[in-house]
């Protein structure tokens, strides 16, 4: 049996109830070998409810970082089940991290704890967006680094075109550079100097997308600072909510069929957002994550590890001069 | 009788007619004067076909700037409509200027034309966006100044929390910085500076804002960056579309009930993007704009221009030391 994927039982709003169901049903429907990390007594209760007694290995771990807690605080924490989760894959228990807490507090915990892998100079958040035309976008960086080199940004497109690889089965990810407008030359002083460096990099570039871009499957990966990425996701996930309030108050739709659509276009059904270019790999489940997408994020870690996104990027991580 | 506003009666997808149409209605409607400029035969020719010959001043302007056109090239031309009416404004002929033209081309012709008011650092565009509280947060800078300080963030601030006052009638605005967190302290370099800077300023602070707060009505103002907030508002009218796109799509409503709910949220409902900062006042309508749109963007610049926003912020404009 190939390495458990570590998962932290004591994250979410919903846990450990729903983290130990969906691990559970990680393990029996889709095979991932899983190990749960959090209060012993609490996580041995929540599988017996479950019916899994036995069935999952637990970990014991004495402290909870509250969901509140974005950062800093979760780092000084030495025996939560963030830290003594990390602690295990950095020591080779497993190949991947799944985690539905806070994802600030999982961020930091992951960069304190694993640390950057060799060649990459920083990590980044990739979540996969739904798109009108049936696939899913992946965003990259959608909030690990908020102040960002030309440097990394091209950095972020290649894990970024490796998950679209890896996740998505996309064979060769079209990027786009997040900008203000299509032509060459359009954007900040980040975008720009990124844009020349990203027409150097082993990958398929694009050009520039726009904010308008991002839901219609334009390209397969889009790349962008973790400052933007972050208000970006947050915006997507507010304005589909805010659309369906206008609908449903309006009258054209019942809820129940409104709610069909919100739940569609829920970045957390592709199974969370992956922390990308550390050690090991890290996956953050939605903190209101259930049990069958806490099952989905172990299944994507699994492919993610296996894939070794870092690895097989190799040399082509290495930053051409820009043209 | 006072002044007119300029009307570029050649810009957007449905210039000269639906503009002229437009501008008829401003001054039968709601008694703006105006005056339009471009072709004349042409422009007289449409205020014939909308009843209205002899009733609208016409100012003689050669050429057209296409709508393809987003910044220097529109510069370079010393005939166009764009030329020729930021010129009358800035000789007096009128205090305000409406375009529905390319709205790069407007910005740059217009900062290079009219240059910034006293002690403004650099002009911002505001734009209402409807939320569904029922009223309209103005987001600024919606685009015209992508690399701003932030000292010229916190002037944003005070630009954005006029146009509330003068354009919504908001008596105190409350203003939040867009970031990443609610927490003080949450960002990236500039938030965070600009934060503590507006902490300083004579205006209602209200603190950080995240992605997903645009739409709620949390604020009366967000505050940002020229290029967070391009990106913000292309990726709300993309994601209403999306939205909308897939309600249909399930089935869930017709397209013309949808049709209404898209309405609702088009920002160009509420009079189009103003620049603020420079000596005069201008109202950038959307390109798609129809006559009801312009004449509404008309009704904006007056009131902009009668309540003379950089005049009105005196020594309030003046960057306290940040604490």
């Amino acid at each position: 049996m190939s390495r458990p994927v570590v998962v932290d039982a004591m994250g979410g709003d919903h846990g450990p109830a729903e983290i130990v169901r969906g691990a559970v049903e990680a393990w029996r429907e889709h095979g991932v070998p899983v190990v749960l990390v959090g209060q012993a007594g609490v996580v041995r209760g929540e599988l017996a409810r479950a019916g899994a007694a036995g069935e999952i290995d637990v970990a014991h771990a004495a402290d909870v970082v509250p969901m509140t807690e974005r950062g800093a605080g979760a780092v000084r924490m030495g025996c939560s089940s963030l830290a003594v989760g990390f602690d295990l894959v950095r020591d080779g228990a497993g190949p991947a991290f799944v985690s539905a807490g806070s994802t600030g507090a999982v961020v930091a915990c992951a960069v304190d704890r694993l640390g950057t892998a060799p060649a990459v100079l920083r990590p980044a958040l990739a979540v996969a967006l739904p798109t009108t035309a049936g696939g899913a976008t992946v965003l990259i960086d959608a909030g690990a680094t908020v102040d960002p080199t030309p440097e990394m940004i091209a950095q972020f497109a290649l894990l970024g075109a490796s998950y679209a690889q890896l996740v998505l089965g996309v064979a060769d990810p079209r990027v786009g550079l997040l900008s203000i407008g299509a032509e060459p030359g359009k954007g900040n002083r980040l975008t720009r100097r990124a844009e020349i460096l990203l027409r150097g990099m082993p990958l398929r570039f694009h050009g520039n997308v726009e904010g308008g871009d991002v839901l219609t499957g334009a390209v397969d990966v889009i790349v962008t600072d973790g400052f933007t990425g972050n208000v970006l996701l947050k915006n997507v996930e507010g304005t589909v909510r805010a659309t369906l309030a206008l609908a449903a108050a309006e009258g054209v739709a019942g809820s129940a069929d409104l709610g069909r659509v919100a739940r569609r276009y829920d970045p957390e059904t592709h199974g969370g957002a992956a922390l990308l270019g550390l050690t090991r790999t890290v996956v953050v489940a939605h903190g209101s994550s259930r049990a069958a997408t806490i099952a989905r994020a172990c299944v994507v870690a699994r492919d993610l590890a296996e894939g070794e996104v870092v690895a097989r990027l190799g040399d082509r991580l290495a930053i051409r001069p820009g043209r």
